[in-house]
């Protein structure tokens, strides 16, 4: 009966804490204004780019704006990979007329050369299907046609099952031959941008050209195919890999009042694909894990635990942020309890994902009650964020911000993830429950 | 143990029929382009327009093609007003500049007069304050200047704390001697556009003219009636109540299989201010309820019950077309056992809000856990929705379509309530929640 009523007391303090934290978050709070800054006088980031280091020193500016205890920056080598001129292609019918695709190289791609490629058109619509045709590809363009299921509820397990389209399969199209690889892009509806996203290259096939083509594209090249239309198609490329180049992960810290070795780590991918502005992927994931430590200091609140703020470099093609967060942590024998990250757009909080042993999993389930008003209870096992993830290695207990993930597939990737495809109450209050969340692990450990 | 096995059993089958039915709405589902029609090619539908009658005629043309069992009108008179010329306004700042604002006069306000008005400017920031003031407003322009709270995480809660600056503020004000009223938007976010919305008139006062300007603008004014630099402010309207038109609510029906006589109503509003076009409110709520019909017949699906799917005359300014409905139950002795209305955007889903007896509200929270994966598990008692809530008077069991409220108030009543701030993912799962609401009453009564 006594415990009940410290349980009690303790969730009604804690209550009217995370009440105080998300008020100031959402009246106060710095992470729209933040975000229009990266977005517009920034803009697109990709890893190697003029445009991150800017990034990069933008951050830090506001870290230090902020009044955080630690500025700091992490070196770790990036892939410098480059776009060149603006793709061209179409599809070339047997009436002999064109029609002009909107397209764009996949990421990590190689290009075209010069004159471009033009071949048969071969369409696939799963990875089966290919390995079935096998050499049948040879000297053909594979047009990977995978449309993401609308029936998922949960769009990123769309994402999950189409995704091997892009990211695997211009390689296997490679192996048995193919010229070059068109894929339908990963948007969830039918739209007019074409999506990038890196290609993984098996570096024992040879390495072929691969595009997105736009949704509505897709949707018309497949049918143009079925009618027997199509006669050829084209499309070139100037895109190619660079040699290494300096990247950063930008950190900012509060150090604990009690526990200053124990670390909690929140944070987002401060590279960007390059033909929007990455605005959701993942402006809002690094301007939410910032305005967790300016929430903290606004309201004069000590944690007991060290608090980072991550910007992580190089999420989107090769991972070198997280992979250097690790190395670095194993080099200094630090002590990671919690990392949380924020990938998955600025939109609507749902809840958080969990990655971690049970016994922690069940500690933050005990609070689900306490994000219940926020609209972020749904908090259950699952994975956390690819920054994050090398940490697991030394034991840390991971979590994933989860935002409602409807509109993400309509622009991840494109030229349409810009500024004003986020709300600034949906990006705020995602800032406020992550606040609300590190502000617990911090108070209770794990 | 056997009844338990029994509801584990019906649990599991309607956790299967769910399933099907969102399945159909996010595969199939015509909301999105229904709405594209009714928002593109009718438009703004303010009662008495002659698109409002644009729009009725779409909507049976949709229910026809749909082949459900019945289309019908119920006819009413509404009020019908209108704006006039584009409105114009300024303030004067005692430097002698000018500063235009960005203003529209409020729904069922009187006009100005050619001349316009200009007087001096007092600012207000609660009914109490200005009550206070008294005569002491006489002949002045009284500007209500009342920003939505930020805090509360359900914007609807903070649209009815300012709400009443729009809705009774101009007429206490004028009761007061006032010669007119500049009402802050009743916007959430800071932007540039006016939000209109209906005024409402106590005819025991002086009729003032009436404005919103956007939220930017009341922040400019305030500041600079506070730097003590704002000399008059002017403006001019030309709207005018007319005398009342014909206006309709359109039917659409499925007759019950087995109770056609307990009839089950799903519906929004079809008309809309006349700034945008009408898509999150509540051209949303009117596609939605339609898809409910089209989704159990795709299905192949024989409702136990009579499902009616309404789209409601005059929401916006008289709510005669919820009036109608009621009266013309009573008349035919109709046995409405429950409503639902859909009129909060056609954002994300999150849950219901129940207007009935406990009994019947415990009956729906057993389903809770049905709604679970389609985010739409949060189900509690509250309001309902202005156009059913009539029916309350012949005891129908009353129940709201919650979407997530983030973003509602950015766009409520302005220019920028268009089609393309509708995402498609959103409207339809919004209308698959709804149509496995409908269902499950359908099978199951209250």
């Amino acid at each position: 009966m006594c415990l009940f009523s410290q349980l009690v007391f303790a969730q009604s303090a804690d209550s009217i804490m995370i009440k105080r934290i998300v008020d100031e978050t959402m009246t106060n709070g710095t992470a729209y204004k933040n975000l229009r800054k990266l977005c517009k006088d920034v803009g697109p980031r990709l890893s190697g780019s003029p445009q991150y280091t800017k990034a990069v020193k933008l951050v830090s500016a506001m870290f230090t704006e902020m009044g955080v205890d630690t500025v700091y920056l992490q070196h770790c080598m990036v892939p410098h990979w480059v776009r060149g001129e603006k793709e061209k292609g179409n599809i070339i019918l047997k009436s002999g007329k064109k029609f002009d695709l909107k397209l764009c190289a996949l990421g990590n791609s190689v290009g075209t050369g010069v004159n471009g490629i033009t071949g048969d058109v071969i369409e696939v619509n799963s990875m089966a299907q290919l390995n079935k045709l096998g050499t049948a590809v040879k000297g053909k363009i594979v047009f990977f046609n995978f449309p993401m299921n609308q029936t998922n509820i949960k769009t990123f397990k769309s994402y999950g099952e189409s995704g091997v389209s892009r990211t695997r399969g211009p390689s296997v199209a490679g192996k048995y031959g193919a010229k070059g690889a068109i894929v339908r892009s990963l948007a969830i509806n039918l739209n007019d941008y074409p999506h990038t996203g890196t290609t993984v290259y098996n570096d024992s096939f040879p390495k072929i050209p691969a595009v997105a083509i736009s949704t509505n594209d897709a949707e018309y090249l497949s049918k143009q195919i079925k009618l027997g239309n199509v006669s050829k198609a084209y499309f070139k490329t100037s895109c190619k890999m660079l040699p290494d180049a300096p990247g950063f992960n930008v950190i900012g810290e509060i150090r604990g009042s009690q526990f200053p070795e124990e670390i909690i780590t929140v944070g987002g991918h401060l590279d960007s694909w390059d033909l929007g502005e990455g605005a959701n992927d993942d402006g809002s994931g690094v301007v939410q894990s910032m305005e967790v430590l300016r929430t903290l200091k606004a309201l004069g609140l000590k944690p007991k635990r060290t608090i980072r703020a991550v910007g992580f470099a190089n999420e989107e093609n090769g991972g070198r942020g997280g992979d250097k967060y690790l190395e670095i942590a194993k080099l200094k024998n630090e002590k990671h309890i919690f990392a949380l990250e924020s990938d998955a757009g600025g939109f609507t909080p749902r809840g958080f994902s969990l990655d971690m042993k049970e016994t922690q999993r069940n500690k933050i389930m005990q609070w689900k009650d306490l994000f219940y008003p926020y609209g972020a209870s749904d908090i259950i096992a699952g994975g956390s964020g690819s920054d994050i993830s090398p940490l697991k290695d030394i034991g840390t207990a991971l979590a994933g911000f989860t935002p409602d993930s409807q509109r993400y597939f309509d622009i991840h990737h494109a030229a349409t993830d810009v500024f004003e495809n986020v709300s600034e109450r949906e990006l705020k209050l995602g800032a406020a429950v992550m606040a609300a969340l590190v502000w617990l692990v911090s108070e209770y450990g794990l």
